[in-house]
């Protein structure tokens, strides 16, 4: 028997929606109401962080010419769109920048797909902010949950799962601010099934931040189609036909519904905190923990770091020339966190990739590799002109599974993002994100994250 | 080497762009450019016949509350919404009804996906009738001869290629009427590529007619998203982690190249006489066949059918009490078939399935089966109060591969699909939909299918 035909997994459809048409705020357990919190708060900010870049220029471009000019918000921008294209759009600007939150065990990136689609819906229907938290909760058990039951063969054969899984996400948050009720949920969800799609073929082009801003639309269409009667099959999921069987290659769907409502994964939603490959992060750790050793780069000689074989196969560009080939270099890497204390999209610019004092840091570096290295570690020793040595050895990076960001250093984070759009209209837009719970609706949040008239 | 890293297929995705982007009407040879308006009339016929079937009401009730008015048309309607939703809904109305074209090798259907596509592109961008028509049969060529190279395997395990392959034929058809460079048009192709869905789980549901409205309108977008800018991967058919390598088992996409240009998949398209189950196609000829034999129903002592075991395994429904559980036999098709003298939509109604008239001669009725039967055949015996029995054998039905439908009898189920709606007007809506190619554009037809004001 295959597990697709294992009794327990016969209703999974149906179970998912039963729990999230179902889901309140007040019966979320603390630990996962401030998970939600956070992953709101981490992608508003990329969002107005993004919302120039060249990816959501060009796809408002072309929402133009489809018409879709509407009443709905974009974070960061004065434009108005129809419902679906103003999600897609808040979508592609909280990914486009892969600095956006991670599922680990899934590679499942939730924040992306899911907020916008609860953002639009709330817009339309006025929920107010724990609602909505309590929605985007809904959607990130959804999405990571089937990510689970359908293993990692999902992911290691090709499928993004920020584009497949986040489709079901953003149906089940935007069909629990519509209150679909379990039945209809259930067809927001089958819709949602068969419309599931992103390739990472599309890895390193401007189409792959597309997939989260396609699910979230997809996801409020679904959610909007199945209210207006449109019914799907009972296990769109589950069946023998349906996404888990054609999907994956050897889905264990039965996990999808292990301690549903008890333990909650989106208490393992993971935020970097910078903007490059997580493989670094141990490095950039080091480097922004000798700025409180070393005052002045001036006085640096020579740094030695030590990192798993897998950093300099993936980041060992030595003498990277502009901000996208400087993503891939550990040594600028440690020279940014080094010298600006921050790894933000500001540190992987062009002008930040040719600057002298970081070019002269860069080249004073080493690296050599230890395959005994920890996943998350690394070693560095910094000599300067004086004749000391310094060590640092980082055994957990931060925004780690076992170092996650703290709620300062979240902060911290999106302040860097939104500073340099906001500037100081950028600690309201932190309250009026972070304190979304307390809110009347998502307006607040919107309105904050626009240019002034 | 597995299939997908044949050296001629390492450009596929630029293959097709190149053939999509060029062709022109002038360089199809004259039987496909018969097909190509055979497709798009049987399914303009349809569109019109369904424009108010209950799930395109959804459909438009859903694209209301999502914002979507705009200036599109919509066939048989005068509803005008944003481009990718009037493409969205003419889709659904020519899927809703199964009634539509078929490319028999692949299961393609390809009308239902493209035409709206184009149509839409068509008045955004003002395209004569015949750059319209190369455009549908450049998206015909793409989506067919993808499904050919993934294989029937693509089918089996549950993809409804409607879906998949329709995503890729109307970017195909879209872009072609955006006259995108070869480039742009591989862009387009990949981001219909990575949006491309649909779960045959899915069908007996509201939610599979919208499988082609979804990849119409995503191929809308798709093209647009292109022509602003978003570039997508090189091979996103055949890259490693592409659509051939994620959506079938044993692709060999070296066959979707196979005579480019020489020989026309759209040649292939078939079209249904009869609004039900393929298999019981020749019942319904025998029994039209015997109007000529035999005047007045009440004159039948009995009818002995003798088909293929399928037929009674799909539908051997005896006593069936409603439309949509007529569908699912083949003794009231034969008695619709001998009594109305076709079997369009309007036979399979509630009322018809109840007709005393009908129930009667279906009760006269018994069906054996004979393995040897060909796919296409059937014998039919009837015998008269008079004594006299009658015989008709069916060696291929019509609308089969063998008996393709004449143009007169495509003129006359169009004309009967039409007629309910449109009246006395329906015959300029066939000439105005039949002679697209001598046309300006796509305005007259959508003009001749609306509602007097």
């Amino acid at each position: 028997m295959s597990t697709l035909e294992a009794t327990e997994v016969l209703s999974l459809s149906s179970d998912l929606a039963d729990f999230a048409s179902g889901l309140r705020w007040q019966d979320i357990p603390a630990p996962a109401q401030l998970a939600a919190r956070r992953t709101v708060a981490n992608v508003v900010g990329l969002a107005i962080n993004a919302c120039r870049h060249e990816a959501v220029e060009a796809a408002l471009s072309a929402l133009h010419d489809l018409g879709m000019r509407g009443k709905f918000c974009v974070l960061g921008r004065s434009d108005r769109l129809a419902i679906a294209s103003a999600a897609f759009v808040n979508g592609v600007s909280m990914h486009v920048e892969d600095f956006d939150d991670t599922h680990l065990r899934t590679v499942v990136h939730p924040g992306a797909p899911i907020v916008p689609a609860a953002f639009a819906v709330a817009e339309l229907t006025g929920r107010d902010g724990a609602e909505v938290l309590a929605a985007i909760t809904a959607g990130v058990e959804v999405a990571c949950r089937v990510g689970i039951g359908l293993g990692a063969g999902h992911f290691d054969i090709g499928w993004h799962l920020t584009g497949t899984m986040g489709h079901l996400g953003a149906a089940a948050a935007a069909g629990r601010l519509l209150r679909l009720d379990a039945d209809r949920m259930r067809d927001a969800l089958a819709i949602a099934a068969t419309q599931a799609s992103g390739h990472t073929e599309q890895l390193g082009t401007m189409s792959k931040p597309m997939h989260p801003g396609k699910a979230a639309a997809d996801g409020v269409e679904a959610a909007l189609l199945a209210a207006a009667g449109i019914g799907g099959p009972q296990r769109p999921i589950e069946g023998r036909r349906g996404l888990g069987a054609l999907m994956a290659p050897a889905p264990n769907l039965a996990l999808a519904l292990d301690n549903l409502g008890t333990t909650w994964e989106i208490e393992e939603n993971a935020f970097k905190p910078y903007s490059c490959g997580i493989v670094s992060h141990p490095v950039i750790d080091a480097a922004i923990g000798f700025r409180g050793l070393i005052a002045d780069p001036d006085t640096i000689e020579a740094v030695e770091i030590v990192v798993r074989p897998v950093v300099l196969d993936v980041m060992g560009i030595k003498e990277p020339d502009t901000g996208l080939r400087s993503k891939f270099s550990v040594f600028h890497c440690f020279a940014v966190g080094f010298v600006d204390g921050e790894a933000g999209p500001a540190q992987y610019s062009d002008a930040r990739a040719t600057d002298a004092t970081i070019v002269r840091l860069r080249q004073k570096i080493r690296a050599t590799t230890d395959p005994s290295m920890p996943k998350d570690a690394c070693r560095v020793t910094v000599r300067t002109t004086d004749g000391v040595s310094h060590h640092i050895d980082i055994d957990h990076a931060s925004g780690s599974r076992d170092r996650p960001l703290t709620n300062e250093q979240l902060r911290a984070k999106f302040e860097s993002l939104v500073r340099p759009v906001l500037g100081n209209r950028t600690e309201d837009a932190w309250e009026r994100t972070w304190r979304l719970d307390e809110s009347d609706g998502v307006h607040a949040v919107f309105r904050a994250s626009q240019p002034l008239a």
